[in-house]
């Protein structure tokens, strides 16, 4: 399995998050793929492809052109606002919701900064756009590598990319890369493409991006928005509108759900892309399912995830791994690995 | 004229909001009315009159009830949550903006907070819920008095109201204050009411509530949104909707301008409502075009404000006059009463 790890991922590194009232550490940090990396190599698994370069044209197909200026140019624009701006992250403060109108496009860079974002929770810093392009060239490898006929790829990336919308950041995701994944499978020929998005918060930006197209599939188990980040989408009569119309489905399970339980939902989202017909699978890797993770809520043990790979693998399509969540930070590393490795051995 | 004061808006004290990613102490503070009181009892100025009782019918004319139980309860759901969130503020962190629901009500209270806000600027404490409904009270105050025919009438109040929307706080506002006044006045039997804002910041809030609606004309003169909170409203093309199509009147101005600039708009706005025929008039009064203000950018004068009590005056409409922002504290209490002392020179 090729492994396109994004070497650029820790010039992306908040200091804070807001977090009840507070500002906290945050809890998406570098260490996170640096533990997948190592286990990784302690098990030599995978082969590291170099990361390919990718085109505007690409990330336009998933992000809208005035959202990609603005992330590119929004470091500088933060510093140019105040020079001490330069020793701390830029956070967005308010946001235009209901009533408020979204097609303006304020002067202000703090008006702006809220208007591509939901969310106070994802520092941008000096290095976002570094790391999250990268990233972003990092799953456009994987799809290449399914379309060139591998089984298997995996993008090691952060930041995440799943709650990132067509034209929004949050979630500590910027720049969506299972989107740009499946967008690149269909570019290069497959006609139905699935995302199956197993993190523990649903893939709200995702589901988003392909809600009202046919040839996108979006699956998601995980944790009921009731009560559980993003709140405000993957509840499960989503089912998609206009041409996907049914192709989106939310299995949204409550905190302190097992593995059992969870398996159970992963296997009706797998035989709901069987039956559409998907050619191919991306995978949003998400490993917060874990039972000690910090700011999830089910009870999946690390054992549980080479089940998950295999049950991946059994379904027979070529799967392009996307990392995303997973913030019991030492765990991730054989949390994701093993579910590689489960889908491996499974694969044969 | 009979003032309204709100002897209970200290209880409303924030102690940070988000400005530029940092936590920094709020701007909108006690001190802000009670200079205004005191400008007033030395210059006699006004009559102190009982604050009425204010039902909840009236509030949910102007404020969807599911919004009026949160922020009754939410400070209990704030401490419920973790007992040391008795000794912080409660700032929301995520927010519901395109692509994502309104028609759920998650069960999460950071969730709701989100739901029913638009800023990290606006702490809500152990005190805004008394507060905010002493302040609706005090404007329903000024409407009764203009319904029993007096020319005048002042709600001397905090928190402010005009960015609130009908289910959402923000911009240091949960209820609309002034909404509710004319609310009152046309429920007392005017039959055309208008809002005339002249805070520095566009009232977003009651544009919204009011802006399908014919019967409530509002127009607002302040700074240009492209580089002003609140950004994504106020915009000179939005002239109101439906039953409210020209009702709506937006005179946005530059940053750093004068006086003689800002009063040629206000006269434009007075016109355009003796046109429209109102019998009343809400001033939104925002003294924060004062040229000290701390976080605005016009440039009137203490002595200006006894021009602009004059300019409302020579209107012949009876007002109800209702404290919005200024946040050069000190400068608060003249500029204020300089408009209520134009007014009543003028008015006789």
């Amino acid at each position: 399995m090729q492994v396109f790890y994004n070497d650029r991922q820790a010039a992306h590194h908040g200091k804070h998050e807001m977090f009840r009232g507070e500002l906290v550490p945050c809890f998406e940090v570098p260490a996170r793929v640096e533990h997948v990396l190592a286990e990784l190599k302690s098990r030599k698994l995978g082969e590291f492809a170099p990361v390919p370069e990718i085109g505007d044209a690409l990330l336009q197909r998933v992000h809208a052109p005035r959202y990609l200026r603005f992330l590119e140019g929004a470091w500088d624009e933060w510093v140019a606002l105040d020079p001490k701006n330069a020793q701390r992250d830029a956070l967005p403060s308010y946001w235009p919701i209901r009533t408020f109108r979204h097609d303006v496009l304020p002067e202000s860079f703090p008006a702006r900064m809220g208007l591509f974002s939901y969310d106070a929770g994802s520092p941008l810093t000096s290095g976002t756009w570094t790391a999250a392009r990268q990233g972003a060239a990092c799953a456009w490898g994987t799809a290449q590598r399914l379309l060139a006929g591998d089984r298997a790829a995996f993008a090691l990336t952060r930041p995440p990319g799943h709650h990132a919308g067509h034209d929004f950041f949050g979630g500590y995701c910027f720049l969506n890369n299972a989107a740009i994944a499946a967008q690149a499978l269909r570019d290069g020929g497959l006609q139905k493409v699935a995302v199956m998005d197993v993190d523990y918060h649903h893939g709200n930006g995702t589901q988003a991006i392909f809600y009202e197209r046919g040839d996108v599939f979006f699956a998601s188990v995980h944790g009921d928005p009731r009560t559980e980040y993003p709140y405000y989408l993957g509840y499960a009569d989503e089912r998609g509108a206009c041409a996907g119309e049914g192709a989106n489905l939310n299995l949204p399970l409550p905190r302190g759900t097992d593995f059992v339980t969870w398996r159970g939902a992963l296997a009706k989202a797998l035989e709901a892309i069987r039956a559409w017909g998907a050619q191919a699978m991306v995978v949003s890797l998400g490993v917060d399912t874990f039972e000690d993770d910090p700011i999830s809520g089910f009870r999946l043990r690390s054992g549980d995830y080479l089940r998950v790979g295999e049950d991946l693998a059994a379904t027979g399509l070529p799967c392009a791994f996307v990392f995303e969540g997973g913030y019991a930070v030492a765990a991730a590393g054989v949390n994701a690995v093993n579910v590689l490795d489960g889908f491996r051995q499974r694969a044969g």
